[in-house]
C-alpha cells in the first residue's frame, strides 16, 4: 500500500496514474444503482478527492451505506478526468478500513453557524472553515519561531505558575490545591497565580542572551464576553537587551511582515478561501488579500506619538465625528473605537502609537525626559501597534533601567507584590537597556484570516462559564 | 557603529581587522598600571572576547573600576594575536555604555554550586553552564518543531485550563477565582484544573488533520522532591490517525534521532562543554559524546515486550542481582531502577518496552487480543521509551477506538469525570485508529546535556514550596 496525502496528488500531475491508498474522512456519499461517489478529505488540504465505486465492487453494499464523517481507507487507481474543478479521481479497487460515523453525526454537508460549531469544538476542524483556520494558526506559530530563530533569538519557557503580577492590573486565576485562602499551607507555601505575561522573566534572560522570546499561554480572569477576549490565550514576547524604542518598532514590523509573507507563500489556498468567504458574507468592506498585501510592505506602517493621535481625534471631533467615548483629551486611554478610527479611516493601515502618558501604562516602562514646555505631561517610551479590523495587536516599551526610579514607580502604581525584589535587583546586576513587546497570537490569526471572534481561532476556547472539552 | 555578535567574530576570520562595537556583560576585569583586560560575553557563544584598554584611553578611570557582571558597550579594532586560545582581541577605542553591577553581584569568577545558582535563577544564565543549558534547550525545542513541521504535523495549542483529567491519576492543581469549593459560583461555573496532558484534545484534532502535536506546559501537584519531577514542565504530544504501535515507535525513534543530530550539528561547542564537564565531575561513567552518537543510530533502539522484560529481570535475580524493589513478577509496574538496569546494563542503549499489563496503564489504551495460552494476562498496545541515565523518556499507546470498550474501561478504571462525553463521542464520529505519545521536554534536555537535576534545565523551576521568581 502506497499511502498518499491528497495534497500530494494535487501537487504532482505525474503521479496521476499510480495505484494509491487514501486515508481520510467522508464529506459526502452519492450513489445510484450502479455507481457511487465518495468525497474524501484527509486534512492535508482543503480539497477533497472523489472516489468512484461501482456495483461490481465486492464492497458495494458496505459502500452505499457509508455515512458522512466516516473514517475510511481506500485503494484505487488515479485516473484523469476532463473536469476543471477535479482534474482526477480515484477508481476504487479495495475498501481497506471503514469506521462509520453515527447517522446523527453533527457536521453534515450544509452550512453550519460558527455558534453551532463552537458547541462541536471536538469536531469542527472537519469543516473547511476550521480546517483552514487551524492550518493557518499552525503556519503563523511556526513562522514566528522561524523568524525569531533566524534572528538569533533564544526561545525561553517563562513560568506559567507565578507569584508575580506583571501588569499590576486585571483579574488573576489562583492556582491552588486547597479550598481556603490559607496559602501558607498550600503547595507552594504562598499564593500562586496563572501568569498574565512572561515579560519580567524574559527581561532576566535578555540580560544574558541579549535576544530572547517567550511563546506560551497567558491568562486573564476578566469576566467579559467580547469577541476579542478569552480567559486563556497565547502570547509571544520578544525581549532585547541593548535595544531602544526605534529598534523595537523595527523588530515588531519585521516580525509581522515576515509572518504575513510566510502565510501568503505557504497557505495560498487557505488565504484564498478566507478572502472569498469575507467577500460573500460582506462582513468586511476590506478585501482580505489587499489587507495582507499592505501588511507585507514596510512603508504601510506609520508612526505617530500619542500626543499627535489626540490632536487627530480632536480635529475629527471638530469636523463632526462623534465617538461613543467622545471626551477626547490628553491623558485619556485610547478606546478600541479610537484605535480603529485611526488605522481604518485616518492612516488606512497599521499605525505604531508611541510615547503614551505614564499614568495609563505599566509601572516598568521607562519615562521619557520631561519637555520644558509641557512639564505636567509625563510620557513613557512605549509603543502599541494598531491594525485595521483588530485595534491593538502589539504592546511594548523600553523598560525602566534605573533601580531608584523603578522603586518609585512601584510606590506610585501601588504595586504591593513583595515577590518582585529579584526583578528590581536586575537593575543592580549590570542592566543593559532593555525593550520588548507582547504579540497576541490569536489577534494575529484574526488579522490574517479575517475571522472576527477569538473563540473561532482557539482550538478549545475558555471564556466565562465555558469549560467544555 | 557596526554592532557585531562575538559568535560572528569567531566564525569569520576575515573580519579580524574591522572596527566593531561589542555589547555584552563583563566576566572579569584585570588591570595593572598601564594596561587592562576585560573579558566580555554577549550570550551569542560560550566564548568571551578580550578587550584591551590602556592608560591613555580617556575612559581609563572608569574602565579600571568596571565590576564583574557589568553591562558594557565598547568600540575598537579587532587585532590578531598569536595565542591559540584567543586568536584575536579588541583594542579599545571608546567606551559607549556602562552600567556597573553592584560589588556584591553574586556571580563572581569562581565555581558556584548548582544549589547556590538555583537561588539566583534570574542571573544564573550568565554562567557558562546555564548559558549552555538554555541555548541547548532552545535548540531542542526548535528542532522538535522543525522535525514535526517537516513531517506535515499541525501544531495544536491544547487547552491549559481543563475540566478533564487525562491520566485519571496524580494530583491536579485547581484553577479558581474563589476561596471555597463552591465551584458552581466560580469563573467557569465548574471545577477547573491545570492540564496534565493535551492528548485527549489532540485526539480530536488528529481526526481531522491526521497528524497533529501539542507543545505546551503540563502540571502535576505531586508533593515529591526528586531530581526528575517538577510541578510545571513542558510536553510534546504527537497524535496520529490511521497509526498503529509500530508506526508510533518509528515516529518516536525518528524524532529523538533527528533532535539529537540537530543539537550535535548546531551546538557543537555546548555539547563539548557538557562532555568535558561530565568527565571532570565523574558524575557519569558514560561518555556523553558516545551516548549522543549512539542515540543518532536507528539500530541502537531495541524493542522488548513487557513480558520479555519481566523474564530478563527474573533471570537477573536468579543470577544474584538484587533490586530495591525485588518482588519481580508479571503485573508489577516497572520502577526506575528496573528501567535503568534494562537500558544501562542489559541493552546498553535505548529500549522500547511494549504491551504492558492493562491494569497499570491508562483507561484510554487499546487492549491487545487475549492470547489463548495466557487468558488472565490482559495487555494494552502501549510503549515506553527508556533511555540510559533517565529511565522513561516517552510514553505512548494506541487509543481504544471502540465506544463500548472505552465506556467499560471508564467504569473499570473508576473514572468519575463526567466532562469526557465529547471524548467518548469521538468514537461514534468516524474514528480512525489513533496512536501517539508524550515526550517530556526536560527529560530530553537532561539526556542530551547530562545535567541530572530537572531544576537546572527549567529557567524558573516550580517545585513544592518553591515559587520565587
Amino acid at each position: 500500500m502506497v499511502i498518499v496525502a491528497i495534497k500530494q496528488l494535487y501537487n504532482n500531475d505525474n503521479e496521476a496514474t499510480k495505484v494509491v491508498t487514501i486515508q481520510g474522512w467522508v464529506k459526502s456519499n452519492r450513489n445510484g444503482n450502479k455507481v457511487g461517489f465518495l468525497d474524501i478529505n484527509d486534512g492535508s488540504t482543503l480539497k477533497t478527492l472523489q472516489v468512484v465505486y461501482n456495483v461490481e465492487n465486492p464492497a458495494w453494499k458496505q459502500l452505499i451505506e457509508v455515512t458522512t464523517g466516516s473514517a475510511i481507507s481506500v485503494t484505487g487507481e488515479i485516473v484523469l478526468t476532463d473536469k476543471a474543478q477535479q482534474p482526477f479521481e480515484l477508481k476504487l479497487q479495495s475498501l481497506d478500513f471503514l469506521n462509520l460515523a453515527d447517522k446523527n453525526y453533527p457536521i453534515q454537508k450544509k452550512a453550519h453557524s460558527h455558534e453551532f460549531l463552537r458547541e462541536q469544538a471536538h469536531l469542527r476542524s472537519r469543516t473547511d472553515t476550521f480546517l483552514a483556520i487551524f492550518k493557518v494558526r499552525n503556519q503563523i506559530a511556526f513562522a514566528i519561531h522561524q523568524f525569531l530563530q533566524n534572528s538569533d533569538f533564544i526561545y525561553l519557557n517563562s513560568p506559567i505558575i507565578t507569584a508575580n503580577d506583571a501588569e499590576g492590573a486585571g483579574e488573576n486565576f489562583i492556582v491552588t490545591t486547597i479550598t481556603s485562602d490559607q496559602y501558607e499551607k498550600d503547595f507552594f507555601g504562598k499564593k500562586a497565580a496563572l501568569t498574565v505575561s512572561g515579560q519580567l522573566n524574559a527581561e532576566a534572560y535578555a540580560q544574558a542572551f541579549k535576544k530572547v522570546y517567550t511563546f506560551g499561554p497567558t491568562f486573564r480572569a476578566e469576566n467579559s464576553n467580547t469577541t476579542r477576549h478569552a480567559a486563556e490565550f497565547w502570547m509571544i514576547e520578544p525581549e532585547v537587551a541593548f535595544a531602544d524604542l526605534e529598534s523595537t518598532i523595527k523588530l515588531a514590523k519585521d516580525l509581522v511582515i515576515s509572518v504575513v509573507s510566510n502565510v501568503l507563500e505557504n497557505c495560498p489556498a487557505e488565504v484564498d478561501f478566507f478572502n472569498q468567504r469575507l467577500k460573500s458574507t460582506e462582513q468586511s468592506q476590506d478585501n482580505l488579500m489587499k489587507r495582507l498585501a499592505m501588511l507585507t510592505k514596510a512603508e504601510s506602517y506609520k508612526v505617530l506619538t500619542y500626543t499627535e493621535v489626540i490632536e487627530i481625534l480632536l480635529k475629527a471631533k471638530e469636523q463632526g465625528k462623534e465617538f461613543i467615548f467622545n471626551d477626547i483629551k490628553w491623558g485619556m486611554d485610547l478606546q478600541s473605537e479610537h484605535e480603529r478610527y485611526l488605522c481604518e479611516e485616518v492612516s488606512k493601515g497599521p499605525v505604531f502609537v508611541t510615547n503614551y502618558p505614564q499614568d495609563i501604562k505599566a509601572f516598568y516602562m521607562k519615562a521619557n525626559p520631561i519637555s520644558q514646555d509641557t512639564p505636567e505631561r509625563r510620557t513613557v517610551a512605549a509603543m502599541d501597534l494598531l491594525v485595521p479590523g483588530i485595534g491593538e495587536l502589539i504592546g511594548g516599551s523600553v523598560r525602566e533601567d534605573d533601580y531608584d526610579k523603578l522603586i518609585a514607580n512601584k510606590k506610585q502604581f501601588k504595586i504591593e507584590n513583595n515577590d518582585l525584589q529579584w526583578y528590581f535587583d536586575l537593575r543592580k546586576s549590570g542592566f543593559a537597556p532593555s525593550a520588548g513587546f507582547g504579540l497576541g497570537l490569536e489577534r494575529l490569526i484574526m488579522l490574517i484570516t479575517g475571522i472576527n471572534n477569538i473563540r473561532d481561532v482557539i482550538p478549545f476556547p475558555r471564556t466565562p462559564n465555558n469549560l467544555t472539552f
